[in-house]
């Protein structure tokens, strides 16, 4: 049997997403920006997905910005708009759990001159709501904090936070980094005061490469990749229209009876999770239950490396994560889980399930099965 | 009958190149980051493609980092390396017909402080090495000059002018985007003293969303985007991994008899350019015959409207472009030709035909059969 529990590193294309990208790369092939009928089919797709996402958001056709992927997406967000905004301050605020796209970004910006104030987080994984308002100041132009953090699930209180940026000023530009919560939640940035929103589409079966940023119309934001002025000048490039096209269907496929796999799916957490602390020496990271993302749980095996009992797991063909997976196979420690200042002896010991809305029961009790039969084995031999 | 000559622009994905894609993005899905086998498994896709172009180029595989489009290789070569060399200098040099892409890239670079000269052409398209020579002075850091011109299908005198920059000063970095030219020529960086090499994967039957830079190690290079480190710290983002694999499919296809390919696309060429040059009021603009690249004919036709003449082919099943057709559905006039110092006239009047390795005789005879019967009617009721 096989159990991929890695769905936050990377989903399966759906079978859907996958024959729109076969069509459009063998039959409407043509470039969006040519004026004839080849390209006017071209970009009918683009202008679909388009109005796809914008309805989805509820936000307007020409504030969605296709790039290529989430780190894109960030990069495009932090850069784009602190560059164009300096003059404004050169304050920016963040979490210190960030996804490395958000928290290198910021590394990056920091070596241009601006301030940057990362916000601690709970034991569970969730922001200092007071930190944040000792943190904004009138120099402070961009706020960026993830929906649902990528390593532990947690939620963020997005629209908490939103408030609070814009009492202090609403010209403070408030980037949220949906890549793990984008296909989960029903996200509407204009009603929730978020300015800029960054998904990707291989985490939600669409194709690798793929991704977009919401960006309200108001913000001011630079480009960050410069050439023939595709999508209104703010991302030259010809555009990925098979991409494009396919993740718009993945996501259509996510959002169709959304609630009902939900709740399906915050059942098979809620089997995992009893089932997983039920077992000797285990630790489940960050809230659970509906207080915490449906697809992502984090759990720390107390006395097993997080590699050894990855590669265990592999073995019996389950797959899952050690830290984010999404840091190019540098098993390094996890800030989030550092920054959540769990047990030090833990961090070394903790692996992350992440599921899709595909994952069945019967996966679920498998892995509760061979890890209930691996820990003992491999506590056995890897004493410290 | 259908003739698309617009392959300059984009060009059908191959079916070997689309079953690639189809089969990664459903087969072998993993996150190339991840530490378990269908991390590995896909991994492996990258590594495989990797070695492909470095085999193919005659460099080494860790020289390769895949983008996500020639828009992309090509802001990542002239930024990354202008801010990564600064201090060495602050002098660019390019030319006056570059793609877009190079082109507002350099535009930016001059918005950061650095100064650009932008070498002339002569009437051919072909840059001046006079002036480059007078150009390069101690201050200059990179010269970036396009391989095969897009718009009319011009032939830099690569060799020579990595000669020349070389022995002005070894340290000098040369960038050529080599966008239209990689998959009809054999390029070897390194024998060439070529440094950096810009490849987009759509022009060549690959998947869109596709390209990759080769830059030579000893390069000094900083990043554009930055996130989880992939690709050694120059590109984060997951790799697209289906589409990477799909590109060096299609490479590899270009590649096979590539001499008995491009005697045959010189010979369409050639049938076209004599065919064209035969009616009334037309001239090809540029170099022809193997002066000049096989896949691309730019042609002039007095007292027609390009546009015009455009939308009448294509209803016609004929597929062109006006002027470079990269640039978002903008119909301006052509950096190129105008820099070529054209007939003014002639300017509003270009066409760009482009062929690929599928083209047919029967294609061409037919597009110069329909442009025998519009171009009289158009110039009776088009007049100035």
């Amino acid at each position: 049997m096989e159990a991929y529990l890695d769905n936050s590193a990377t989903t399966r294309c759906s079978a859907k997403a996958a024959e729109m990208v076969m069509k459009v790369m063998r039959e409407d092939f043509g470039n969006p920006s040519a004026l004839h009928t080849k390209g006017v089919e071209a970009e009918h797709y683009v202008k679909e997905a388009r109005a796809f996402f914008a309805k989805n958001l509820k936000v307007d056709e020409k504030e969605i910005c296709f790039t290529s992927g989430g780190t894109e997406s960030n990069n495009l967000a932090l850069i784009g708009t602190a560059m164009a905004n300096r003059r404004a301050g050169n304050h920016l605020i963040t979490t210190s759990v960030e996804h490395a796209s958000v928290d290198n970004t910021m590394k990056y910006l920091e070596e241009q001159g601006f301030r940057v104030t990362y916000l601690p987080v709970d034991e569970y994984g969730v922001v200092s709501l007071e930190a944040l308002k000792e943190a904004l100041c009138p120099e402070t132009i961009l706020v960026s904090v993830m929906y649902v953090n990528n390593e532990v699930g947690a939620v963020q209180p997005v629209d908490e936070i939103a408030r609070i940026v814009k009492e202090h000023n609403p010209n403070t530009i408030f980037h949220v980094d949906a890549i793990q919560a984008y296909g989960k939640y029903r996200i509407y940035p204009k009603k929730e005061g978020i300015d800029l929103l960054s998904v990707s589409g291989h985490k939600i079966h669409g194709p690798k490469g793929t991704g977009f940023l919401y960006v309200n119309s108001k913000v001011k934001i630079h480009s960050i990749v410069f050439g023939g002025g595709q999508q209104k000048g703010l991302r030259s490039g010809t555009e990925n229209v098979p991409g494009i096209a396919g993740m718009a269907e993945a996501a259509a496929e996510c959002y169709e009876n959304l609630e009902e796999k939900i709740d399906r799916l915050y059942a098979l957490k809620d089997r995992f999770v009893s089932q997983v602390s039920a077992l000797e020496g285990t630790k489940v990271n960050g809230h659970t239950g509906r207080d915490s993302a449906p697809q992502i749980v984090s759990v720390s095996f107390r006395n097993v490396r997080s590699e050894v009992l990855l590669h265990a797991l592999e073995e019996k063909g389950i797959y899952v994560s050690a830290g984010s997976a999404c840091s190019s196979n540098k098993p390094s420690v996890s800030r989030t889980l550092k920054n959540m200042e769990i047990d030090k002896e833990l961090l070394g010991s903790t692996l992350r399930f992440s599921f899709c809305f595909d994952t069945t029961e019967e996966e679920i009790d498998y892995c509760i099965k061979e890890l209930g039969e691996l820990l003992p084995v491999l506590r056995r031999y890897v004493r410290r």
